[in-house]
């Protein structure tokens, strides 16, 4: 049974619905869990959950309703931390001065071999910088980065990479994105034959900075290793052109957060349009079920976390706001990633 | 009285649409015109006008009607050229080829001080080639910028610069892009003391690329001159923490093109979500003008172009899916950023 590592104190929500995410994941895809954190904290928890189950809205805009977990059945193995990394502390410093840091020892946990793959939801600086430290880096594979995973109004999602990794970035690393980006796309996401871009402000190869310039032309003469379909602008990412965009870590980092930011405002506008008067009032009243529909569509939780590419082992990195429904995502992908070999292929891939 | 020239042979609807919306801003502003052009076109769609009127649905989900000119009552002068640059010329090569194309003309007209304005729909890179090439830099400006406008959820819009004019850049360029947004958002939009951004993938003063972190230090050592609020991360530029926000513009465009692509994502998913069936659709159909007063508050037309800021003139860049209606909103952004005496300005703060 694939084992997932679940860092239990990271997160605005941590420990008690990072467990509740956890152990919800352990019964419905049948995997095995290894929490770090508080051991005293984290059994309280596991006995509160197993005896009254938990509330979970299942994203917002999802029923409220109570989730009973049967913890005793599930195979949960515990490891103590005594130390947790906080959101504001340097990744790197903290890392090295904590080394009992729950974070820590959840990648010690995938590194030894105890755990197959592993959930985060704490500081991310933390989790990249304990997982490129504790795991390291595929060989071939100069930098990690991170795929990040976007709704579209297809059935397919489209990935991000670099999604903040990496700030300053070469057309070399851009091309070993692009194919770690195409396994992540094939192998976890199930799509055939993903379609690659690199995004850039025109159409034409010769757009953009010097970045973008010199990775197309790098992509072009790869192009029979990598269904490679140019570069793709802004407005573009969600009109279905293609699979995977390719950026660095920066300018990745700015794309996914004015999604959510574009998202977040227009959700707000439509409710004060609603809001007007007594008649918007009422339509909006009937259209709720629409919205919630939607809010699902496009909810960051449905997909659960990004994932860092590139080390020897599987990381998922969730959102910090995570609630147990997104948790439970998260544990989903960690543990198709794992079971679809990624890391295998792209060492292969890289190789060749 | 004000004279704006404008190309009204650029842009996807030109000729009719532009000349419709320029004469509608003429009597709607009392604005002077000079029409850039084939002039037995320009004419004849005057006439045009001038007996039938034109249609406009005022922006997409406004209501259609028809819109009467008194077009022999307004001072329109008329300025032929026969060449036209094309959306897929090289901009520098078209503008020193084609010396009698359009938006060549449009620009001298500013320099020759024919007209005290230009409005342009055509080519972003032949716009900028040709007003940096006419009308030169401001003295002290290295390269000029495009600040566009996007609305927000309050009543004030928010300023991002550069917006894709250079794509490449420096902290210093970056700082002279906050001077001069700054300028234009107190001087044009009205907003008092704005407050500046830099556009990064974290709060704190050491996150990001080296162009980010530098730049922070240039516009905190610079603070007494400017309010300065520090870095802004993707998802805050809609959250009314600041009005202007600064970035290279790679990282600009690419971000204005995907708050573009993420509502026209969003306003597809609506539209689908209400068609799934009768009841759905029923409350679609009521919740209707609700819908259309948010896309109004939202559309691009509203603003109706970015303003190339750094030249010595102003030029107003405007989209080049461009009707009546956006034409005009941009007729006007040309008209107030000319008689503010922006450039002035800018001419001052910058050798202060």
């Amino acid at each position: 049974m694939t084992r997932i590592a679940v860092d239990a104190m990271g997160g605005d929500h941590a420990p008690y619905e990072i467990i509740a995410g956890a152990v919800w994941a352990a019964q419905e895809y049948g995997v095995a869990l290894e929490l770090v954190g508080k051991q005293d904290k984290i059994e309280q928890i596991l006995e509160k959950i197993n005896n009254k189950g938990f509330r979970s809205d299942e994203g917002k805009g999802g029923k409220k309703n109570i989730i009973r977990v049967d913890v005793n059945s599930l195979d949960i193995k515990i490891t103590h931390a005594s130390e947790v990394i906080e959101m504001g502390e340097h990744p790197g410093q903290a890392i090295r001065k904590k080394k009992k840091a729950s974070i820590v020892l959840a990648v010690n946990a995938v590194a030894t071999g105890s755990s197959d793959a592993l959930v985060a939801a704490g500081s991310t600086g933390a989790a990249m910088a304990s997982s490129l430290f504790g795991l390291g880096r595929i060989p071939g594979i100069d930098r990690p980065a991170i795929a990040a995973t976007l709704p579209t109004n297809t059935t397919k999602p489209i990935v991000i990479i670099d999604a903040g990794a990496n700030s300053s970035c070469s057309p070399s690393m851009l091309k070993q994105f692009a194919l770690m980006g195409m396994t992540f796309a094939r192998d976890v996401l199930g799509i055939k034959n993903p379609r690659i871009g690199v995004l850039n402000i025109g159409e034409e190869a010769g757009k953009g900075n010097e970045l973008a310039q010199n990775t197309y032309k790098l992509l072009e003469e790869y192009q029979g290793n990598m269904n490679f379909v140019g570069n793709i602008e802004g407005r573009e990412i969600f009109m279905n052109v293609c699979d995977v965009v390719v950026c660095d870590g920066f300018v990745g980092n700015v794309a996914l957060k004015i999604v959510e930011g574009t998202a977040l405002m227009l959700f707000d506008m439509i409710r004060n349009e609603f809001h007007r008067n007594i008649i918007t009032k009422l339509v909006g009243l009937m259209a709720k079920p629409i919205f919630k529909s939607l809010y699902q569509k496009i909810n960051y939780e449905e997909f659960g976390g990004a994932l860092l590419l590139g080390v020897k082992g599987i990381t998922v990195i969730s959102h910090g706001r995570s609630k147990a429904y997104a948790i439970k995502r998260a544990v989903k992908v960690a543990k198709e990633a794992f079971e679809s070999e990624i890391n295998k292929t792209i060492a292969e891939s890289v190789e060749s």
